[in-house]
Protein backbone atom coordinates (compact mmCIF):
# COMPACT_ATOMS: atom_id res chain seq x y z
CA UNK A 1 0.00 0.00 0.00
CA UNK A 2 1.87 3.22 -0.92
CA UNK A 3 1.42 6.50 1.17
CA UNK A 4 -1.99 7.52 -0.03
CA UNK A 5 -3.73 4.22 0.60
CA UNK A 6 -4.58 4.47 -2.74
CA UNK A 7 -4.03 0.86 -4.05
CA UNK A 8 -1.02 0.87 -7.31
CA UNK A 9 -1.46 -2.30 -10.01
CA UNK A 10 1.10 -3.22 -12.11
CA UNK A 11 -0.70 -5.09 -15.35
CA UNK A 12 0.44 -6.53 -18.49
CA UNK A 13 -0.07 -3.64 -20.68
CA UNK A 14 -0.05 -1.19 -22.87
CA UNK A 15 -3.47 0.09 -21.77
CA UNK A 16 -7.08 -0.95 -22.69
CA UNK A 17 -6.08 -4.69 -23.06
CA UNK A 18 -7.72 -7.59 -21.26
CA UNK A 19 -5.64 -7.76 -18.33
CA UNK A 20 -5.92 -3.58 -17.73
CA UNK A 21 -9.45 -4.93 -18.11
CA UNK A 22 -9.70 -7.34 -15.46
CA UNK A 23 -7.33 -5.38 -13.34
CA UNK A 24 -10.01 -2.49 -13.26
CA UNK A 25 -12.89 -5.45 -13.26
CA UNK A 26 -11.48 -6.56 -9.66
CA UNK A 27 -9.99 -2.64 -8.04
CA UNK A 28 -12.08 -0.46 -9.93
CA UNK A 29 -11.32 2.52 -11.74
CA UNK A 30 -10.11 5.01 -8.82
CA UNK A 31 -6.84 2.57 -7.94
CA UNK A 32 -3.43 3.77 -9.66
CA UNK A 33 -2.81 1.46 -12.42
CA UNK A 34 0.80 1.02 -13.93
CA UNK A 35 1.56 -0.84 -17.14
CA UNK A 36 3.84 -3.09 -17.52
CA UNK A 37 5.36 -4.22 -20.80
CA UNK A 38 6.23 -8.09 -20.10
CA UNK A 39 4.73 -10.62 -17.29
CA UNK A 40 8.68 -10.00 -15.80
CA UNK A 41 8.39 -6.48 -15.81
CA UNK A 42 4.99 -7.03 -13.31
CA UNK A 43 6.16 -9.48 -11.04
CA UNK A 44 9.21 -7.20 -10.36
CA UNK A 45 7.17 -4.22 -9.71
CA UNK A 46 5.75 -5.71 -6.75
CA UNK A 47 8.96 -7.35 -6.21
CA UNK A 48 10.64 -3.82 -5.85
CA UNK A 49 7.30 -2.38 -3.95
CA UNK A 50 6.87 -0.21 -6.65
CA UNK A 51 3.13 -1.64 -7.10
CA UNK A 52 1.30 -3.43 -4.31
CA UNK A 53 -0.06 -6.12 -6.71
CA UNK A 54 -0.17 -7.31 -9.83
CA UNK A 55 -2.17 -8.67 -12.55
CA UNK A 56 -0.86 -11.04 -15.39
CA UNK A 57 -2.63 -13.46 -17.85
CA UNK A 58 -1.95 -17.42 -16.74
CA UNK A 59 -4.45 -19.33 -18.80
CA UNK A 60 -7.20 -18.75 -21.79
CA UNK A 61 -9.48 -21.72 -22.25
CA UNK A 62 -9.04 -22.04 -25.98
CA UNK A 63 -4.96 -21.50 -25.71
CA UNK A 64 -4.22 -23.45 -22.48
CA UNK A 65 -1.16 -21.77 -20.34
CA UNK A 66 0.48 -18.64 -20.65
CA UNK A 67 3.77 -20.27 -20.56
CA UNK A 68 5.64 -16.81 -19.65
CA UNK A 69 3.77 -16.41 -16.54
CA UNK A 70 4.05 -19.82 -14.90
CA UNK A 71 7.95 -19.59 -15.72
CA UNK A 72 8.78 -16.77 -13.93
CA UNK A 73 7.68 -18.81 -10.49
CA UNK A 74 10.19 -21.51 -12.08
CA UNK A 75 13.09 -18.80 -12.77
CA UNK A 76 13.00 -17.16 -10.00
CA UNK A 77 11.48 -19.81 -7.58
CA UNK A 78 12.52 -17.80 -4.23
CA UNK A 79 10.67 -14.76 -5.15
CA UNK A 80 8.38 -13.16 -2.45
CA UNK A 81 5.68 -13.00 -4.66
CA UNK A 82 2.22 -15.12 -3.76
CA UNK A 83 -0.71 -15.88 -5.68
CA UNK A 84 -3.32 -13.08 -4.11
CA UNK A 85 -6.24 -14.20 -6.01
CA UNK A 86 -7.67 -14.49 -9.61
CA UNK A 87 -10.23 -13.15 -12.09
CA UNK A 88 -11.92 -14.64 -14.96
CA UNK A 89 -12.78 -12.68 -17.87
CA UNK A 90 -14.81 -13.70 -20.90
CA UNK A 91 -13.11 -12.84 -24.23
CA UNK A 92 -15.13 -11.12 -26.82
CA UNK A 93 -12.72 -10.29 -29.93
CA UNK A 94 -13.63 -7.96 -32.71
CA UNK A 95 -12.45 -6.92 -36.04
CA UNK A 96 -10.83 -3.37 -35.90
CA UNK A 97 -10.73 -1.09 -38.84
CA UNK A 98 -10.91 2.33 -40.21
CA UNK A 99 -14.58 3.66 -40.85
CA UNK A 100 -16.37 2.70 -43.69
CA UNK A 101 -14.19 -0.26 -44.43
CA UNK A 102 -15.08 -3.39 -45.08
CA UNK A 103 -13.80 -6.62 -44.14
CA UNK A 104 -13.11 -7.81 -47.72
CA UNK A 105 -10.54 -4.83 -48.65
CA UNK A 106 -8.46 -5.87 -45.69
CA UNK A 107 -4.65 -7.48 -46.89
CA UNK A 108 -3.15 -7.42 -42.95
CA UNK A 109 -4.60 -8.52 -39.88
CA UNK A 110 -2.67 -7.76 -36.99
CA UNK A 111 -2.82 -8.85 -33.53
CA UNK A 112 -1.31 -10.79 -30.55
CA UNK A 113 -0.34 -14.70 -31.49
CA UNK A 114 -2.93 -15.90 -29.33
CA UNK A 115 -5.92 -13.49 -30.48
CA UNK A 116 -4.67 -14.44 -34.17
CA UNK A 117 -4.87 -18.04 -33.13
CA UNK A 118 -8.65 -18.32 -31.65
CA UNK A 119 -9.77 -16.66 -34.42
CA UNK A 120 -8.44 -18.49 -36.93
CA UNK A 121 -10.92 -19.94 -38.53
CA UNK A 122 -13.15 -16.73 -38.68
CA UNK A 123 -10.11 -15.04 -40.51
CA UNK A 124 -10.37 -18.21 -43.23
CA UNK A 125 -13.53 -18.20 -44.22
CA UNK A 126 -14.19 -13.95 -43.90
CA UNK A 127 -10.48 -12.57 -44.62
CA UNK A 128 -9.50 -15.49 -46.50
CA UNK A 129 -6.85 -13.02 -48.14
CA UNK A 130 -5.50 -11.02 -45.54
CA UNK A 131 -2.41 -12.03 -44.24
CA UNK A 132 -1.60 -12.37 -40.43
CA UNK A 133 0.98 -10.31 -38.57
CA UNK A 134 1.82 -11.19 -35.05
CA UNK A 135 2.39 -7.86 -32.35
CA UNK A 136 3.09 -7.74 -28.70
CA UNK A 137 -0.26 -6.95 -27.95
CA UNK A 138 -3.34 -5.92 -29.05
CA UNK A 139 -3.67 -2.53 -28.23
CA UNK A 140 0.14 -2.36 -30.76
CA UNK A 141 -1.73 -3.81 -33.55
CA UNK A 142 -4.26 -1.10 -33.39
CA UNK A 143 -1.46 1.48 -33.84
CA UNK A 144 -0.44 -0.21 -37.37
CA UNK A 145 -3.93 -0.09 -38.15
CA UNK A 146 -3.82 3.65 -37.58
CA UNK A 147 -1.02 3.98 -39.97
CA UNK A 148 -2.81 2.74 -42.89
CA UNK A 149 -6.38 2.77 -42.74
CA UNK A 150 -7.16 1.33 -46.26
CA UNK A 151 -6.14 -2.02 -46.02
CA UNK A 152 -5.01 -3.27 -42.53
CA UNK A 153 -6.88 -4.64 -39.26
CA UNK A 154 -6.60 -5.55 -36.13
CA UNK A 155 -8.23 -8.33 -33.36
CA UNK A 156 -8.58 -6.72 -30.33
CA UNK A 157 -11.54 -5.42 -27.99
CA UNK A 158 -14.00 -3.33 -28.71
CA UNK A 159 -12.79 -0.64 -26.52
CA UNK A 160 -9.49 -0.58 -28.39
CA UNK A 161 -11.52 0.59 -31.29
CA UNK A 162 -13.51 2.85 -29.28
CA UNK A 163 -10.51 4.39 -27.70
CA UNK A 164 -9.46 5.68 -31.53
CA UNK A 165 -12.24 6.25 -33.07
CA UNK A 166 -12.45 2.99 -35.24
CA UNK A 167 -14.82 0.92 -35.99
CA UNK A 168 -15.47 -2.73 -34.76
CA UNK A 169 -17.08 -5.84 -35.41
CA UNK A 170 -18.20 -8.77 -33.63
CA UNK A 171 -15.92 -12.40 -34.60
CA UNK A 172 -18.68 -14.68 -33.35
CA UNK A 173 -17.24 -17.89 -31.96
CA UNK A 174 -18.99 -20.90 -30.68
CA UNK A 175 -16.63 -21.76 -28.54
CA UNK A 176 -15.97 -20.48 -24.85
CA UNK A 177 -13.50 -18.16 -24.97
CA UNK A 178 -11.91 -17.09 -21.48
CA UNK A 179 -8.87 -15.34 -19.92
CA UNK A 180 -7.70 -16.47 -16.15
CA UNK A 181 -5.64 -14.01 -14.54
CA UNK A 182 -3.23 -13.79 -11.28
CA UNK A 183 -3.53 -11.46 -8.83
CA UNK A 184 0.08 -11.42 -7.29
CA UNK A 185 1.59 -9.65 -4.60
CA UNK A 186 3.72 -9.93 -0.83
CA UNK A 187 1.01 -10.44 1.62
CA UNK A 188 -1.25 -13.64 2.01
CA UNK A 189 -4.77 -12.59 1.74
CA UNK A 190 -7.61 -13.90 4.90
CA UNK A 191 -8.87 -17.60 4.62
CA UNK A 192 -12.29 -17.18 1.99
CA UNK A 193 -15.16 -19.59 1.99
CA UNK A 194 -13.87 -21.24 -0.89
CA UNK A 195 -10.22 -21.19 -1.62
CA UNK A 196 -7.77 -22.55 -4.22
CA UNK A 197 -3.90 -23.81 -3.76
CA UNK A 198 -1.65 -23.58 -6.58
CA UNK A 199 1.52 -25.39 -6.35
CA UNK A 200 4.96 -25.98 -7.91
CA UNK A 201 6.67 -29.12 -7.55
CA UNK A 202 9.58 -31.43 -8.98
CA UNK A 203 9.72 -35.25 -9.18
CA UNK A 204 12.71 -37.33 -8.48
CA UNK A 205 13.75 -38.88 -11.67
CA UNK A 206 12.15 -42.77 -11.44
CA UNK A 207 9.10 -44.56 -13.15
CA UNK A 208 6.20 -43.87 -11.66
CA UNK A 209 6.91 -40.22 -10.03
CA UNK A 210 3.96 -38.61 -11.00
CA UNK A 211 1.92 -40.56 -10.00
CA UNK A 212 3.33 -40.89 -6.62
CA UNK A 213 3.26 -37.18 -6.47
CA UNK A 214 -0.65 -37.36 -6.83
CA UNK A 215 -1.20 -40.06 -4.15
CA UNK A 216 -0.61 -37.93 -1.03
CA UNK A 217 -3.81 -35.81 -2.51
CA UNK A 218 -6.08 -38.78 -4.08
CA UNK A 219 -5.79 -40.12 -0.20
CA UNK A 220 -6.82 -36.93 1.77
CA UNK A 221 -9.63 -36.32 -0.98
CA UNK A 222 -8.37 -33.44 -2.08
CA UNK A 223 -9.67 -32.39 -5.92
CA UNK A 224 -7.06 -30.96 -8.15
CA UNK A 225 -9.19 -29.03 -10.88
CA UNK A 226 -5.47 -28.57 -13.10
CA UNK A 227 -2.39 -29.88 -13.84
CA UNK A 228 0.52 -28.52 -16.05
CA UNK A 229 3.98 -29.73 -16.60
CA UNK A 230 6.57 -27.14 -17.58
CA UNK A 231 10.28 -27.56 -18.70
CA UNK A 232 13.13 -27.81 -16.14
CA UNK A 233 15.14 -26.09 -18.10
CA UNK A 234 17.99 -27.47 -16.22
CA UNK A 235 18.12 -30.73 -18.08
CA UNK A 236 16.35 -31.88 -21.40
CA UNK A 237 13.12 -33.54 -21.20
CA UNK A 238 12.52 -33.01 -17.16
CA UNK A 239 10.06 -31.56 -15.90
CA UNK A 240 8.62 -29.54 -13.14
CA UNK A 241 4.48 -29.90 -12.08
CA UNK A 242 2.10 -27.16 -11.47
CA UNK A 243 -1.05 -27.95 -9.78
CA UNK A 244 -3.77 -25.79 -8.92
CA UNK A 245 -6.14 -27.99 -5.80
CA UNK A 246 -9.76 -26.87 -4.02
CA UNK A 247 -8.99 -26.06 -0.39
CA UNK A 248 -6.68 -23.72 1.69
CA UNK A 249 -2.89 -24.26 2.79
CA UNK A 250 -3.60 -24.16 6.10
CA UNK A 251 -6.34 -26.87 5.96
CA UNK A 252 -5.72 -30.05 7.41
CA UNK A 253 -6.11 -32.49 4.84
CA UNK A 254 -4.61 -29.97 2.20
CA UNK A 255 -1.29 -30.11 4.79
CA UNK A 256 -1.60 -33.61 5.05
CA UNK A 257 -1.57 -33.68 1.11
CA UNK A 258 1.61 -31.34 0.70
CA UNK A 259 3.95 -33.03 3.86
CA UNK A 260 3.00 -36.60 1.66
CA UNK A 261 4.22 -35.02 -1.40
CA UNK A 262 7.34 -33.27 -0.30
CA UNK A 263 8.46 -37.05 1.05
CA UNK A 264 8.23 -38.62 -3.22
CA UNK A 265 9.08 -34.62 -4.71
CA UNK A 266 12.37 -33.71 -5.55
CA UNK A 267 11.06 -29.76 -4.12
CA UNK A 268 7.32 -28.39 -3.46
CA UNK A 269 6.63 -24.72 -3.31
CA UNK A 270 2.75 -23.49 -2.22
CA UNK A 271 2.48 -20.46 -4.60
CA UNK A 272 -0.02 -19.00 -2.69
CA UNK A 273 -4.06 -19.97 -1.38
CA UNK A 274 -6.67 -17.79 -2.33
CA UNK A 275 -10.38 -17.11 -3.15
CA UNK A 276 -11.70 -19.20 -6.00
CA UNK A 277 -12.22 -16.69 -8.34
CA UNK A 278 -14.77 -15.68 -11.01
CA UNK B 1 5.56 -43.71 -51.45
CA UNK B 2 4.81 -41.76 -55.02
CA UNK B 3 5.70 -43.32 -58.57
CA UNK B 4 9.37 -42.57 -58.49
CA UNK B 5 9.98 -44.22 -55.05
CA UNK B 6 11.27 -41.70 -54.00
CA UNK B 7 10.32 -40.42 -50.81
CA UNK B 8 8.34 -36.88 -50.31
CA UNK B 9 8.50 -34.99 -47.14
CA UNK B 10 6.55 -32.47 -45.75
CA UNK B 11 8.40 -30.19 -42.83
CA UNK B 12 7.23 -26.96 -41.38
CA UNK B 13 9.32 -24.40 -43.72
CA UNK B 14 10.36 -22.23 -45.24
CA UNK B 15 13.92 -23.55 -46.26
CA UNK B 16 16.45 -23.93 -43.27
CA UNK B 17 14.62 -24.15 -40.73
CA UNK B 18 14.94 -26.23 -38.25
CA UNK B 19 12.11 -28.71 -38.92
CA UNK B 20 13.59 -28.69 -42.61
CA UNK B 21 17.17 -29.99 -41.26
CA UNK B 22 15.59 -32.01 -38.92
CA UNK B 23 14.11 -33.82 -41.87
CA UNK B 24 17.22 -34.29 -43.66
CA UNK B 25 18.98 -35.35 -40.32
CA UNK B 26 16.44 -38.55 -41.01
CA UNK B 27 16.01 -38.77 -44.81
CA UNK B 28 18.79 -37.64 -46.10
CA UNK B 29 19.40 -35.35 -48.94
CA UNK B 30 18.28 -37.04 -51.87
CA UNK B 31 14.67 -37.14 -50.81
CA UNK B 32 12.47 -34.73 -52.07
CA UNK B 33 11.46 -32.11 -49.74
CA UNK B 34 8.23 -30.31 -49.72
CA UNK B 35 7.68 -26.84 -47.26
CA UNK B 36 4.82 -26.41 -46.00
CA UNK B 37 3.65 -22.80 -43.81
CA UNK B 38 2.04 -23.85 -41.40
CA UNK B 39 1.87 -27.05 -38.97
CA UNK B 40 -1.64 -27.71 -40.31
CA UNK B 41 -0.39 -27.79 -43.85
CA UNK B 42 2.01 -30.28 -43.03
CA UNK B 43 -0.67 -32.70 -41.70
CA UNK B 44 -2.92 -31.77 -44.76
CA UNK B 45 -0.14 -32.55 -47.25
CA UNK B 46 0.12 -36.54 -45.56
CA UNK B 47 -3.51 -36.73 -45.16
CA UNK B 48 -3.86 -35.92 -48.78
CA UNK B 49 -1.62 -37.81 -50.16
CA UNK B 50 0.55 -35.07 -51.23
CA UNK B 51 3.32 -35.87 -48.93
CA UNK B 52 4.59 -39.79 -47.45
CA UNK B 53 5.31 -38.57 -44.57
CA UNK B 54 5.57 -34.83 -42.37
CA UNK B 55 7.86 -33.37 -39.89
CA UNK B 56 6.88 -31.34 -37.48
CA UNK B 57 8.18 -29.29 -34.13
CA UNK B 58 6.66 -30.93 -30.95
CA UNK B 59 8.50 -30.01 -28.02
CA UNK B 60 11.17 -27.58 -26.69
CA UNK B 61 13.46 -28.30 -23.60
CA UNK B 62 13.50 -24.90 -22.58
CA UNK B 63 10.45 -23.47 -24.01
CA UNK B 64 8.11 -26.63 -23.83
CA UNK B 65 4.98 -27.89 -25.99
CA UNK B 66 4.87 -26.73 -29.55
CA UNK B 67 0.83 -26.16 -29.03
CA UNK B 68 0.02 -26.06 -32.51
CA UNK B 69 1.25 -29.51 -33.09
CA UNK B 70 -0.76 -31.32 -30.58
CA UNK B 71 -4.00 -29.24 -31.04
CA UNK B 72 -4.09 -30.10 -34.20
CA UNK B 73 -4.57 -33.82 -32.95
CA UNK B 74 -6.95 -32.36 -30.67
CA UNK B 75 -9.01 -30.75 -33.83
CA UNK B 76 -8.92 -33.36 -35.91
CA UNK B 77 -9.17 -36.15 -33.14
CA UNK B 78 -10.35 -38.40 -36.14
CA UNK B 79 -7.09 -37.62 -38.81
CA UNK B 80 -5.62 -41.17 -40.00
CA UNK B 81 -2.32 -39.34 -39.48
CA UNK B 82 -0.10 -41.43 -36.66
CA UNK B 83 3.06 -40.56 -34.70
CA UNK B 84 5.41 -42.73 -36.97
CA UNK B 85 8.71 -41.47 -35.30
CA UNK B 86 10.93 -38.78 -33.38
CA UNK B 87 13.66 -36.64 -34.13
CA UNK B 88 15.73 -34.53 -31.24
CA UNK B 89 17.87 -31.81 -32.13
CA UNK B 90 20.25 -30.14 -30.60
CA UNK B 91 19.49 -26.37 -31.06
CA UNK B 92 22.51 -24.11 -31.58
CA UNK B 93 21.35 -19.91 -32.04
CA UNK B 94 23.83 -17.28 -33.56
CA UNK B 95 23.35 -14.08 -34.27
CA UNK B 96 22.58 -13.15 -38.22
CA UNK B 97 23.73 -9.77 -38.99
CA UNK B 98 25.67 -8.05 -41.87
CA UNK B 99 29.33 -8.67 -42.57
CA UNK B 100 31.54 -6.04 -40.75
CA UNK B 101 28.70 -5.09 -38.54
CA UNK B 102 28.68 -5.71 -34.66
CA UNK B 103 26.44 -6.83 -32.35
CA UNK B 104 26.41 -3.58 -30.19
CA UNK B 105 25.11 -1.20 -33.37
CA UNK B 106 21.88 -3.36 -33.86
CA UNK B 107 18.81 -1.60 -32.88
CA UNK B 108 16.07 -4.58 -34.10
CA UNK B 109 16.28 -8.28 -33.78
CA UNK B 110 14.07 -10.56 -35.38
CA UNK B 111 13.58 -14.02 -35.44
CA UNK B 112 10.88 -16.84 -34.22
CA UNK B 113 9.26 -16.19 -30.73
CA UNK B 114 10.88 -19.53 -29.34
CA UNK B 115 14.59 -18.30 -30.48
CA UNK B 116 13.92 -15.01 -28.81
CA UNK B 117 12.35 -16.20 -25.91
CA UNK B 118 15.45 -18.63 -25.87
CA UNK B 119 18.23 -15.94 -26.03
CA UNK B 120 16.87 -13.18 -23.94
CA UNK B 121 19.07 -13.18 -21.48
CA UNK B 122 22.17 -12.92 -24.30
CA UNK B 123 20.17 -10.17 -26.05
CA UNK B 124 19.65 -8.10 -22.73
CA UNK B 125 23.45 -8.49 -21.76
CA UNK B 126 25.26 -7.90 -25.36
CA UNK B 127 22.40 -5.88 -27.08
CA UNK B 128 20.53 -4.17 -24.58
CA UNK B 129 19.35 -1.66 -26.78
CA UNK B 130 18.08 -3.65 -29.18
CA UNK B 131 14.12 -3.98 -29.84
CA UNK B 132 12.67 -7.64 -30.70
CA UNK B 133 10.46 -8.26 -33.37
CA UNK B 134 8.46 -11.44 -33.74
CA UNK B 135 8.57 -12.93 -37.05
CA UNK B 136 6.85 -16.62 -38.11
CA UNK B 137 10.31 -18.29 -38.60
CA UNK B 138 13.94 -17.76 -38.50
CA UNK B 139 14.46 -17.74 -41.99
CA UNK B 140 11.52 -14.69 -42.47
CA UNK B 141 13.72 -12.92 -39.74
CA UNK B 142 16.74 -13.20 -42.07
CA UNK B 143 14.92 -11.32 -45.08
CA UNK B 144 13.80 -8.65 -42.44
CA UNK B 145 17.59 -8.24 -41.90
CA UNK B 146 18.71 -8.27 -45.60
CA UNK B 147 16.61 -5.07 -45.78
CA UNK B 148 18.86 -3.28 -44.17
CA UNK B 149 22.11 -5.04 -42.72
CA UNK B 150 23.05 -1.88 -40.71
CA UNK B 151 20.68 -1.69 -37.96
CA UNK B 152 18.82 -5.26 -38.06
CA UNK B 153 19.98 -8.47 -36.95
CA UNK B 154 18.08 -11.63 -36.99
CA UNK B 155 18.67 -15.31 -34.83
CA UNK B 156 18.79 -18.50 -36.04
CA UNK B 157 20.96 -21.25 -37.16
CA UNK B 158 24.57 -21.07 -38.50
CA UNK B 159 23.14 -22.53 -41.82
CA UNK B 160 20.86 -19.54 -42.73
CA UNK B 161 23.66 -16.97 -42.46
CA UNK B 162 25.76 -19.11 -45.01
CA UNK B 163 22.87 -19.08 -47.33
CA UNK B 164 22.47 -15.62 -47.52
CA UNK B 165 26.13 -14.61 -47.09
CA UNK B 166 25.69 -13.06 -43.50
CA UNK B 167 27.81 -13.63 -40.80
CA UNK B 168 27.01 -15.77 -37.88
CA UNK B 169 28.19 -14.93 -33.65
CA UNK B 170 27.48 -18.07 -31.40
CA UNK B 171 24.97 -17.50 -28.70
CA UNK B 172 26.27 -19.27 -25.75
CA UNK B 173 24.37 -20.62 -23.74
CA UNK B 174 24.20 -22.88 -20.76
CA UNK B 175 21.18 -24.98 -20.80
CA UNK B 176 19.87 -27.80 -22.75
CA UNK B 177 18.51 -26.85 -26.19
CA UNK B 178 16.58 -29.43 -27.69
CA UNK B 179 13.87 -29.53 -30.03
CA UNK B 180 11.93 -32.95 -30.67
CA UNK B 181 10.27 -33.36 -33.63
CA UNK B 182 7.69 -36.04 -34.70
CA UNK B 183 7.47 -37.72 -37.87
CA UNK B 184 3.60 -38.36 -38.78
CA UNK B 185 2.59 -40.69 -42.01
CA UNK B 186 -0.37 -43.08 -42.66
CA UNK B 187 1.37 -46.53 -41.97
CA UNK B 188 2.34 -47.51 -39.07
CA UNK B 189 5.93 -48.53 -38.31
CA UNK B 190 7.57 -51.93 -37.52
CA UNK B 191 8.39 -52.79 -33.94
CA UNK B 192 11.64 -51.57 -33.01
CA UNK B 193 13.46 -52.68 -30.11
CA UNK B 194 12.97 -49.74 -27.97
CA UNK B 195 9.69 -48.03 -28.78
CA UNK B 196 7.71 -44.79 -27.39
CA UNK B 197 3.57 -45.01 -27.60
CA UNK B 198 1.63 -41.54 -27.30
CA UNK B 199 -1.69 -41.45 -25.99
CA UNK B 200 -4.40 -38.73 -26.03
CA UNK B 201 -7.37 -38.67 -23.89
CA UNK B 202 -10.24 -37.45 -21.90
CA UNK B 203 -11.32 -37.56 -18.41
CA UNK B 204 -14.27 -37.83 -16.62
CA UNK B 205 -15.55 -34.91 -15.01
CA UNK B 206 -15.47 -36.12 -11.12
CA UNK B 207 -12.49 -35.38 -8.22
CA UNK B 208 -9.40 -37.46 -9.12
CA UNK B 209 -10.22 -38.41 -12.52
CA UNK B 210 -6.14 -37.90 -13.81
CA UNK B 211 -5.37 -39.85 -10.52
CA UNK B 212 -7.30 -42.78 -11.85
CA UNK B 213 -6.35 -42.72 -15.25
CA UNK B 214 -2.71 -42.92 -14.06
CA UNK B 215 -3.46 -46.07 -11.95
CA UNK B 216 -3.54 -48.35 -14.88
CA UNK B 217 -0.15 -47.77 -15.96
CA UNK B 218 1.38 -47.47 -12.26
CA UNK B 219 -0.14 -51.48 -12.11
CA UNK B 220 0.97 -52.70 -15.34
CA UNK B 221 4.48 -50.99 -14.90
CA UNK B 222 4.73 -48.38 -17.30
CA UNK B 223 6.64 -45.65 -17.17
CA UNK B 224 5.57 -42.44 -18.79
CA UNK B 225 8.33 -40.16 -20.00
CA UNK B 226 5.76 -37.14 -20.01
CA UNK B 227 2.29 -35.44 -19.67
CA UNK B 228 1.19 -32.91 -21.45
CA UNK B 229 -2.57 -31.36 -20.56
CA UNK B 230 -4.24 -28.89 -23.23
CA UNK B 231 -7.96 -27.20 -23.15
CA UNK B 232 -10.95 -29.80 -24.46
CA UNK B 233 -12.00 -26.35 -26.09
CA UNK B 234 -14.97 -27.77 -25.78
CA UNK B 235 -15.58 -26.76 -22.08
CA UNK B 236 -13.99 -23.66 -20.39
CA UNK B 237 -11.33 -25.24 -18.26
CA UNK B 238 -12.06 -28.70 -19.33
CA UNK B 239 -8.68 -30.84 -19.96
CA UNK B 240 -7.07 -33.28 -22.33
CA UNK B 241 -3.71 -35.53 -22.03
CA UNK B 242 -0.90 -36.35 -23.91
CA UNK B 243 0.98 -38.88 -22.36
CA UNK B 244 3.86 -40.15 -23.78
CA UNK B 245 4.99 -43.95 -22.41
CA UNK B 246 7.50 -46.82 -22.47
CA UNK B 247 6.87 -49.46 -24.38
CA UNK B 248 4.41 -50.39 -27.96
CA UNK B 249 1.24 -50.49 -28.10
CA UNK B 250 1.33 -54.09 -29.37
CA UNK B 251 2.87 -55.15 -26.23
CA UNK B 252 0.52 -56.83 -23.43
CA UNK B 253 1.79 -54.66 -20.72
CA UNK B 254 0.86 -51.80 -22.55
CA UNK B 255 -2.50 -53.42 -23.92
CA UNK B 256 -3.65 -53.91 -20.44
CA UNK B 257 -3.08 -50.64 -19.17
CA UNK B 258 -4.92 -49.03 -22.21
CA UNK B 259 -7.63 -50.91 -21.37
CA UNK B 260 -7.67 -50.42 -17.96
CA UNK B 261 -7.65 -46.33 -18.81
CA UNK B 262 -10.82 -46.88 -21.53
CA UNK B 263 -12.82 -47.89 -18.30
CA UNK B 264 -12.04 -44.76 -16.08
CA UNK B 265 -11.54 -42.34 -19.19
CA UNK B 266 -13.95 -39.89 -21.20
CA UNK B 267 -11.91 -41.06 -24.44
CA UNK B 268 -8.80 -42.60 -25.52
CA UNK B 269 -6.58 -42.54 -29.10
CA UNK B 270 -3.41 -43.99 -29.68
CA UNK B 271 -1.71 -41.66 -31.91
CA UNK B 272 1.06 -43.95 -32.68
CA UNK B 273 3.97 -46.48 -31.23
CA UNK B 274 7.16 -45.37 -33.08
CA UNK B 275 10.84 -46.61 -32.27
CA UNK B 276 12.39 -44.62 -29.59
CA UNK B 277 14.10 -41.81 -31.10
CA UNK B 278 17.81 -39.57 -30.69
Amino acid sequence: MNKTNMLTIAYLGPEHTNAHLAAQQRFGRTAKYLHAPTVDDVFSAVERRRADVGVVPVENSLEGAVTHTLDRFIDFVDTPVAIQGEIEQPIHHYVILGRGMQPQTVRLVFSHPQALAQCRRWLSQHMPHAALRETNSTADAVSYVLENTRVRAAIGRKELAEAHGLRALPISSDRENKTRFLVIGLGRPRKARRNKTSVLFGVKDRPGALYDALVPFKRNRINLTKIESRPSKKKAWEYLFFIDLEGHASDPRVRKACEGLERSASFVRVLGSYPTGK
